[in-house]
């Protein structure tokens, strides 16, 4: 389920260290370190999917699992009220830099329009 | 499922025209009248769900659906290649102003960094 070679699958090994926000049985989370608003998350399968493109049906539970976990962790972190912005980038074309789909939780200050 | 007042709600039951790429079961898409990229689309659940907040458990599966027919509509409509981003804005503060969640679909241009 996991790739050596994979940023994201060596933090949830605990290979590489991460401020971690979160762990469950499928999902890991923990704070981007390049934050681009006060909340900067970012959370993680710990099955190892490239991207959206890759994902598939059997992975549609999981899919909701990520976003459901993305709305806890915007509770539990108080950017709940003051809205927050769930961002999935897929491709190189749309900034997606780690080949390890993952939700982008941002809140804590006013989200522009267009997002990107 | 649905409430009469709510906008989405009224496109899906077809009393509000608008400019429909999918629909199914559970989901409906179409093109955002203020589009913000060449290739700009919201999916929307068919049950009435105000915001991801308002989500719950029972809501995982369908949230991964909605998720999953983005990439599938990505593909179709042939930015899939070139990278497409989604977005939830979940509060007024993050950018939400329709009462009835919805994921957009932004592709066919490079998508800048910060997501808003």
């Amino acid at each position: 389920m996991s790739e050596n070679n994979c940023l994201f699958c060596r933090i949830i090994a605990g290979e590489i260290p991460s401020n971690k926000v979160y762990e469950d049985d499928l999902a890991f989370a923990f704070h981007d370190i390049n934050p681009q608003a006060p909340t900067h998350v970012l959370i993680i399968p710990k099955k190892h999917i490239t991207s959206l493109t890759e994902a598939s049906k059997i992975d549609q539970a999981l899919l909701g699992h990520l976003t459901l976990v993305a709305a806890k962790l915007a509770d539990q972190l108080s950017v709940s009220a003051g809205g927050y912005r769930t961002v999935i980038n897929t491709g190189a074309g749309a900034g997606q830099s780690v080949w390890h789909i993952h939700v982008h939780l941002l809140g804590g200050r006013e989200l522009g329009w267009p997002p990107g």
